[in-house]
């Protein structure tokens, strides 16, 4: 039989030790654990890009993947460690919105202000509220390694979801920003700059003109034309500054063999504007 | 059966291949191993960080776990490749006082300068000065790779202790700066930034003012109280900074939502002070 | 029986979330998977230092592990990706050079200028352009994810290569710079500044003198010696500046306890002279 797979995703980088224990404190409980990353290096107290790489990249694991997400500024408060439950993995997280990324695949419609959100019947969440399966004594300050990991443990160990806590019917929900469409016009903004230096917005390849040409304005620059590869180049220009559709879906701006992020003194929050023109 | 577990810590960084190197090395002589890593980011050549990260931490990896500690910038010159057996776990790492946090939890009083230290009855230790069990031809800059997970890798197919070199009764001992009690007012200092700016001081829990107001001076600013948790910043002035307990058991001065560390330009060496004031 | 390993080298970075996803595909397709990085963090899109890390580590990882490369700054246009297949380990990769390491390796004589390099005899590669195989639908972007990682995991499920694609003879060559020798003096350059700031060259130790003191000259200073190890830095002047021969086997220029590229101000590309003076 297969062991069971925690992924872990968090803001508590790879210098300090705190990823590592948490793998520790995993494999104290259950030694046959296997233990992969998404990524430890979201953006410190970061919730939202936390829940921007969850929901975009959970679909590439295991069905039966138990994620760890820890991105928790408000540990120690009363914000709820929760379970949630889906046809596609389990989530261990705090419940601040941290999990909406995943939620909002499953929501007819998203809501646009932070706040409880319904869950629809495919998700079941539980509160996580019983201590028994806590470490202790339990820190006020890491929950990764008291509260979430050892809960996330023990499930794999067949702890039903039920003992754990009490069921709850609705999770914290925290909106992405969305793009605004106005006269043929899209207003969206950069959502995550990634290590190459590509600016990734929050425009979805869905909502991109059809047809035709289009013209995507980001800093004063204009680009024109969707590549299909960062190494379409061509007309693009001395800066080699080029629009594409990025691997997670959305309308990204790129520099081949560059980082359009430094070209453009860009990064997350910076607006960016589509149109269709005739060509 | 579970497989054996090596636990990483070293100063390699994840940019060079040295940390994946030794991994494959492991894996050559033991497929069946597990690998964890609790960091490899310790700072470049720092022996007394990486002793105070080990010894904060081995005790959240199971008992049977083997750990590879490996900051060693004497490499190539006469200092010991040692194994340190103790109830918690086994270590393999150069004898340069790499291995003095987990030493000091077995010692009724730790040495105040460095030196040889003897070995309580707990615990127990060799001298790898058997090449039989090494990888060769061995570098003069690179025993990670060709003394120490060569020896440990063995170590998990069940060679013994005993064949891999003479028992030893002795380590070198490296003190961490302690700090000072005078009238009332104790001094330590920041002995680790993380990844949040948190700066973590050496000055224990147990050690602070029972009861009544405390005061935390750190460059001039004074931080009235300690705080449970990183969110509670109520009276804490326009910076938001605090003190607080960190999960790791010792006196941190932190920011809510933000970096200490940047706010007071304050890292490792920096002097902090403690006092009970009248409420 | 053991788990099939894959070893990942790529230019991905360890924030963004690439590397966890091709992890997760990986796992999604043989859960039975062990998962080793090289290096995540090889500079972005520089080919020919993936080719380097990758040519000078492969054979510290066992003889039956399947390489996942991918520093793919072509990606989405006919560079052909590939499987090579060796008596040390197998290699998926973009044809772009990345594998010219690990081949120069059963190479007589080294191509001078980048090209079609004909495979000798102990080499097989195939032509990975069989979909069946990939992940559906397959992006222009990210092959990591969509190509790469899929063809390795149905290869550790006993597919074999030839269902993959089609047989080819010769793989893209990509020469690493090479030094020069010219009346007694060697002319390298440093091909890698590693974590501690030393500058490893592309001069092989069995190119250095043989006898007699040896001088090495960087950035207008001579270094007096070949070094056996970092601590070794007597008579090496006030800045501590030794050269020696890293874990690689090749000349590395550096400080004892320091960092060369530091004191230098040196990268890659810097060039390095050795000479053998009287001593």
């Amino acid at each position: 039989m297969t062991s069971p797979l925690l992924v872990f995703t968090t803001d508590f980088g790879l210098t300090d030790p705190y990823a590592g224990v948490m793998k520790g404190v995993a494999l104290t409980i259950n030694p046959d654990l296997r233990l992969i990353d998404l990524t430890h290096q979201v953006s410190p107290q970061n919730i939202a890009q936390g829940s921007f790489l969850l929901g975009n990249n959970y679909r590439y694991f295991p069905k039966d993947a138990l994620h760890v997400a820890v991105v928790d500024p408000g540990v120690g408060t009363d914000r709820r460690p929760v379970l949630l439950s889906t046809p596609w993995g389990r989530f261990v997280a705090p419940d601040n919105g941290l999990l909406s990324g995943v939620i909002a695949g499953y929501l007819d419609t998203t809501p646009d202000v932070a706040g409880p959100v319904d869950l629809p019947s495919e998700l079941t969440a539980v509160h996580l509220n019983n201590p028994e399966f806590w470490r202790h004594p339990v820190s006020d300050t890491f929950h990764g390694r008291d509260v979430f990991t050892p809960v996330a443990a023990h499930l794999t160990l067949g702890v039903s979801a039920e003992k754990m806590g009490e069921t709850i019917n609705s999770l914290f929900y925290l909106p992405m920003p969305r793009p605004v469409s106005h006269r043929g016009k899209i207003t969206g903004q950069v959502v995550y700059r990634d290590v190459y230096g590509n600016l990734v917005t929050n425009i979805p390849a869905g909502s991109l003109p059809a047809a035709g040409s289009t013209e995507v304005r980001i800093k004063g620059r204009s680009i024109r034309g969707i590549r299909r590869t960062f190494n379409d180049d061509t007309h693009s220009g001395d800066s080699g500054l080029i629009a594409l559709v990025g691997s997670h879906g959305y309308l990204a701006v790129a520099v081949s063999n560059g980082s359009a992020a430094a070209l453009l003194d860009a990064a997350e929050g910076e607006a960016v504007e589509v149109a269709a023109v005739s060509g």
